[in-house]
């Protein structure tokens, strides 16, 4: 019985993941280069094909074999047992929502995505308005139907993006941030800054930064055989195996770090998928699925090792070779201090280190108000506007800049947006970690990661989805998520950076 | 009750399109971008996905939708009619071949492929021919099981390529071309050649050819909001649907013409799937199935428009803006000579205009002959020796360049090569038509290529698989295909080219 049962568990996963495959290549062609013209036809496909998924997934025989398999737990190997406990779980949260919440979740996005453009583009947040309140509202509905003993009302949809993570660890986290960043915020924007930027206004040609970004590849060792990047609109990874991790960069003449330093984080992502252990291959535990932890490893690569001085030390000679011209003048010194520099801001996506995790805080704290009802869509400008001022001493200006600026809200992604601190976080803790088994100064300035890497390999990407994000947390560093490392981390930094006592 | 089967039949036919339509895209990134390390993976991916696709054409409810719709053709549409009539047949033939016939015939070209490139490599046919002999088997196994009381023997496979060929057409075909174009061939290679062609065997950097090549698809008017162009191995063309029609290209900086032509042949087949009719989206019918009448089009622009004095009479002054110093000293005259140069030659996707249906004339008889068990493949170097002597007058030096030169049959495809020919035989006698309406001289010397577009559309493209390819030849010509329009247009061509009398 348990054979024939696995046997149907293990025949639908095979399609599942040959749809989901299927799915991840359109999707990856649609991004980098489909023409528009073909998208409306495609739309049309996607729909076909994932609605040919939803009805395995819905087969009567293969939900029984996932219960069957889940009430035999003990019959199962551990990595088995993993898998069966996750499916189950997903399979139950989609079992629970009513068929016609998820028809009208679907369609209510769908008009959503085209009024935020438009709100957007005229600054007009009533075009916004009474899509978002249709999306709050749908939200308020599945956590009621989501809701279980362990996980109540917003819990519900940070569990989704991070499995474990709830309100009680968030808000520790983010009072921590308040009490200690805010008032460093502060005192760094009382400081004179004296650094010499005037190489970073110069026009950078979009060959030499695709040259540089080779460059930083090799560096990170990212392996061509099993991935390739190439460019998009807004840069993302992609994978659907650690045998095909793909990434995308976006490149500006007038912006040059951009281009490196997404480069560096996309290539953050596709080193924790490329390391993922092949004894996951074909297993539903082959990749990461945990947002957070994901973003730690992006975020480390990105900012703990991609900022650290030591890593230019060893790599702005390359960056000098090749921007000849526009790098004759500039300094490392220039150069470390202008990619960590700290400046309260309007955008999240162009924030620095430092002042991130404010602008994700400030949305976590509304998405919370906004579904337990504290506050109402029409006012959230104002509730934005006071936040802004509050945490980050800016004046928003008008809600382009503010409160229209990001498209997850729209996509009915609630509960995302406290993954991506949370990730820089964790980055600090598994640093912390690194310490003591590496000469990280050292490694940060070699000519390639590979130490670096082999670390993080051992410690948390072989696991994939195959441990739960927090017991890779403790496992490598021997404790709990605990935020004071990350507060440290930064405290230090820009302590040192901005001599501050 | 035809309501109702017709319903089963849409539905399932949005299904079998949905997994085309991924299977197209996975196999487009496939050539032109998927990493080494993928494929492995991917060709498992790739299993499950066709023999779900199979699940539903072996659907029992499907099949008897198809019966019940062939069976009330009279209640269809005209255009539902050719598209039941069509989607019947290739049922009743996958239907009519044993399953352990269809799996063995797999098994066996997954291992001729890797043989073949052995053998080739090592220029040493023992290692491929126990694999062509089993393929060869297989085919007249399978041409048992196809044949009808219409069809028999090689007319099976040939029709499966190009609906309603068969060798009675064919050898008509082949025998014209033996009687008009030996002789002709065999007087050019005795006269001497005058022209200067130095600058072909300059260096030609890639970027400016591809500068060239988008230049020659907006000649073209290819539509790139429904359609792109990339780099592959071998350059081809793929389409979904009328919306995505994508093709690719390949670069030599040696070998400069290579780029133009097969950029302007792969436009041909992008043209054709760009100009089907709106009225076929959905059904089966929105793109050409007939490989002689597909590369009838690639031909046309390739060779008719594309090798023609008029092109370049308007076009060779941009190749030399582009190319100012490697094409300072050559004159329209010579370029014009040398894209045109005959030459009899060993390797058949390097052979002239004129010489190239020797080519395949070649593979059709040693087809034909193998299927009868007239010849043996392990006799077949020698026939092909012999052959490529008689008929081009080349001896042949080793396998490598002779008999294990191509791909095709290990792939089991017999009764393709044929379709080359006739492509290039059936653009003729289009070409003879369309000097009815339009002036061609003029035409081919525009700014671009619009106005002969726009015939091909009215007579050809629009219809996509709609019509039969015999019916589009002749109520687009008048006539039923006759070969003497092909042999006119080389023969006038040629000598005026060679100024023989």
């Amino acid at each position: 019985m348990l054979k024939k049962q696995k046997d149907i568990y293990l025949k639908t996963r095979e399609k599942l993941k040959a749809y989901e495959y299927a799915l991840t290549i359109i999707n990856w062609d649609t991004e980098t280069e489909a023409p528009s013209g073909a998208l409306e036809k495609r739309s049309e496909v996607i729909g076909v094909l994932s609605s040919m998924y939803n009805d395995l997934v819905f087969n009567e025989e293969y939900i029984n074999s996932v219960n069957y398999l889940y009430e035999h737990l003990e019959k199962c190997d551990d990595l088995f047992k993993r898998e069966i406990i996750k499916v189950k779980k997903n399979l139950d949260s989609t079992l629970r929502l009513p068929k016609e919440l998820i028809v009208e979740a679907s369609i209510v996005s769908a008009k959503a995505g085209p009024a935020w453009v438009d709100a957007k583009i005229n600054d007009d947040f009533s075009l916004f308005e009474p899509h978002l309140t249709k999306i709050v509202d749908i939200q308020k509905q599945m956590i009621k139907y989501l809701e279980t003993d362990e996980l109540k009302g917003y819990d519900v949809l940070l569990d989704q993006y991070e499995e474990g993570l709830t309100k009680e660890k968030y808000n520790e986290f983010f009072n921590l941030l308040k009490k200690e960043l805010v008032p460093l915020i502060k005192e760094i924007s009382e400081t004179k800054y004296t650094h010499n930027l005037d190489f970073a206004k110069k026009n950078y040609p979009i060959a030499k930064q695709k040259e540089f970004a080779k460059y930083i590849a090799s560096v990170m060792c990212f392996d061509y055989t099993r991935g390739l990047d190439k460019e998009s609109e807004h840069p993302f990874t992609s994978g659907n195996s650690r045998y095909d991790v793909r990434l995308t960069n976006h490149y500006y003449e007038d912006y040059f770090v951009s281009s490196i330093f997404s480069m560096i984080h996309e290539l953050g992502h596709a080193t924790f998928e490329q390391q993922v252990s092949e004894k996951l291959d074909d297993t539903i535990l082959g990749g990461c699925s945990a947002m957070a932890l994901h973003e730690s490893q992006s975020r480390f690569y990105e900012n703990i090792v991609g900022r650290s001085y030591e890593f230019w030390k060893k790599h702005f000679p390359k960056l000098q070779e090749i921007f000849k011209e526009q790098l004759q003048d500039a300094s490392l010194e220039d150069f470390y201090h202008y990619v960590n520099k700290a400046e309260c801001s309007l955008i999240r996506t162009e924030a620095d280190e430092l002042t991130y995790p404010l602008h994700i805080m400030i949305r976590y704290d509304l998405e919370q108000a906004l579904l337990t009802g504290e506050i109402e869509v029409k006012d959230l400008p104002t509730y934005w506007n006071k936040a802004y001022k509050d945490y980050l001493g800016v004046d928003v200006p008008n809600n382009k800049l503010g409160v229209l600026q990001d498209v997850h809200w729209a996509g009915g992604s609630f509960g995302y947006f406290p993954t991506y601190a949370l990730g820089s976080a964790y980055s600090a803790q598994f640093f912390n970690a690194m310490k003591k088994d590496l000469n990280v100064e050292k490694e940060f300035a070699s000519d390639n990661l590979q130490n670096v890497n082999a670390w993080l390999k051992d410690h948390v990407h072989q696991y994939g989805d195959s441990k739960k994000p927090e017991d890779i947390l403790k496992d490598a560093t021997g404790e709990e998520f605990n935020p004071k490392y990350y507060v440290e981390y930064l405290t230090n930094k820009y302590r040192k950076l901005y001599n501050l006592k």
